[in-house]
């Protein structure tokens, strides 16, 4: 088990106070901001505005002053857990160790709780699009969560859950669109507006997307409960495709390393300092939760 | 029965033909893409994208030449649509004379259809947003669908079926939320594509949506079910917040027509050529569907 990079907690207090600013903020009805701050302030990793603020910080820019961009990240990400623990899809009464969204405030509210987070990305991205490389960063946000990106991903897994047909090309087409497109998206937006190439970051954050939903499936299978805060072996009791259904744990394990040791050679080709990638790509190899 | 104006369909030809060819080049997975166009080729009388280029018209701009955002406008509507209609909503089973999008595609694909409208509103948005006149309506537009928009409006209107502790405040601030915002939102972005001040048009934009959600409250109890499309009475059979429930159907109908006054007074602070606004208040005030 190793460590979370010694940078990860700089990056992660800073979001939590700009994120605790912006809840306090809120003008909605108040029954609708509680819903909306509930699943905000539920915990998590905050990986994605962590990339986004590491990414920019490697580049040589002024991490802090990305307010707008990291919100629209970590609102993006909350609405897309709140619609998909929905009964409708994978229907979990369980999130981060607490009861999910909708069965706290009900399915409807919930609904419109994960409507309201994702058109605040909208808004907090056209408020930071005042120069060209914010506009893109944006752009590739929206991108990356909407039709032909994240919510393509969450329309296949729907589709592939008891589909004994499914197979490599889904799960492929799965990792690389319903989680790797929003890991990857912090560290292009970053790349856009430092100005540099965001090829390079592109091919990085999708293989470390791919790693961190494959050790995700694995845990579900090996890792304890308590430690997961949500409920474990619920992919393979209700059929959903994953690389451990379709490659068994040992070699899923195997793909995970070899997708890991391409991770740090696609790093090769980031300009600046990227040693909080490379030990962050150990921590999710390695993580036991 | 008055007629719409007569360059309505000019606009509205227009907008489908813009429509038809965004809707060919979807690059979604199939079944998800078939979803949005379902909802999206419903029919309708596109009165946001309508209001958008007349009023661009009205300013002397090239009206047909903003596309992203019309298209934008008509995403965000239709995604409301698909949302409110389903069960832990409104529950609605017919939508314009066809099933309703989850009797259609089911529930799931229903919310993720829902999901990626509004986030290609979103790509659609910032794809504009090249020059601040475009950002700042893209910004109007995301504000006005949001979570102190629209979507506060869905949730008091869903917060207030059978309240009957619930009066005019709550009414007042569902119609001017739920239904008034993304009316008056097309009319302020051709006010700041245009350069013009937004205020005029925000006055009477507002009065505008209100009076076409009165309208359509009252409609729902005298009009007729083959006409509308849709299932009639169902407000009081939900024990919906209406103006029919709150001020009885006769005093509903004169502050309609109070409503429609105000309307065409708010019409004389706007610039440019106001006739097709004048004529629209007539139709939506007197129109039988």
């Amino acid at each position: 088990m190793s460590a979370l990079p010694a940078k990860y907690d700089t990056y992660l207090a800073a979001f939590e106070r700009i994120l605790a600013n912006y809840c306090a903020g809120m003008g909605s009805p108040l029954g609708l901001a509680e819903g909306m701050r509930y699943s905000l302030l539920a915990g998590g990793k905050r990986i994605r505005p962590v990339l986004f603020f590491a990414a920019l910080d490697a580049f040589g820019c002024r991490w802090g002053e990305e307010r707008e961009l990291a919100l629209a990240l970590e609102c993006i990400h909350t609405y897309s857990l709140i619609h998909d623990d929905l009964p409708a899809m994978d229907n979990d009464d369980l999130r981060r160790g607490k009861p999910s969204n909708h069965k706290k405030f009900g399915e409807g509210n919930a609904i419109l709780a994960g409507d309201a987070l994702l058109s605040e990305a909208f808004t907090l991205a056209m408020t930071a699009a005042k120069d060209e490389p914010h506009r893109r960063a944006g752009e590739i946000l929206s991108r990356a969560a909407g039709a032909e990106g994240m919510v393509a991903g969450q329309f296949m897994d729907l589709a592939c859950e008891n589909d004994r047909a499914a197979g490599e090309g889904e799960l492929a087409f799965i990792y690389e669109n319903k989680t790797a497109q929003l890991i990857r998206a912090p560290l292009m937006m970053a790349s856009a507006i430092a100005g540099k190439d965001e090829a390079p970051m592109k091919e990085f954050g999708t293989a470390l997307g791919v790693l961190f939903q494959m050790t995700d499936d694995i845990l579900d299978v090996k890792g304890e409960s308590v430690k997961m805060g949500k409920t474990l072996g619920k992919d393979e009791e209700e059929n959903k495709l994953t690389c451990v259904r379709i490659y068994g744990l040992a070699e899923a394990e195997r793909r995970a390393d070899e997708l890991a040791r391409r991770c740090r050679e696609s790093l090769t080709y980031v300009e600046g300092e990227t040693k909080f990638f490379a030990e962050l790509v150990t921590y999710v190899r390695e993580r036991d939760r």
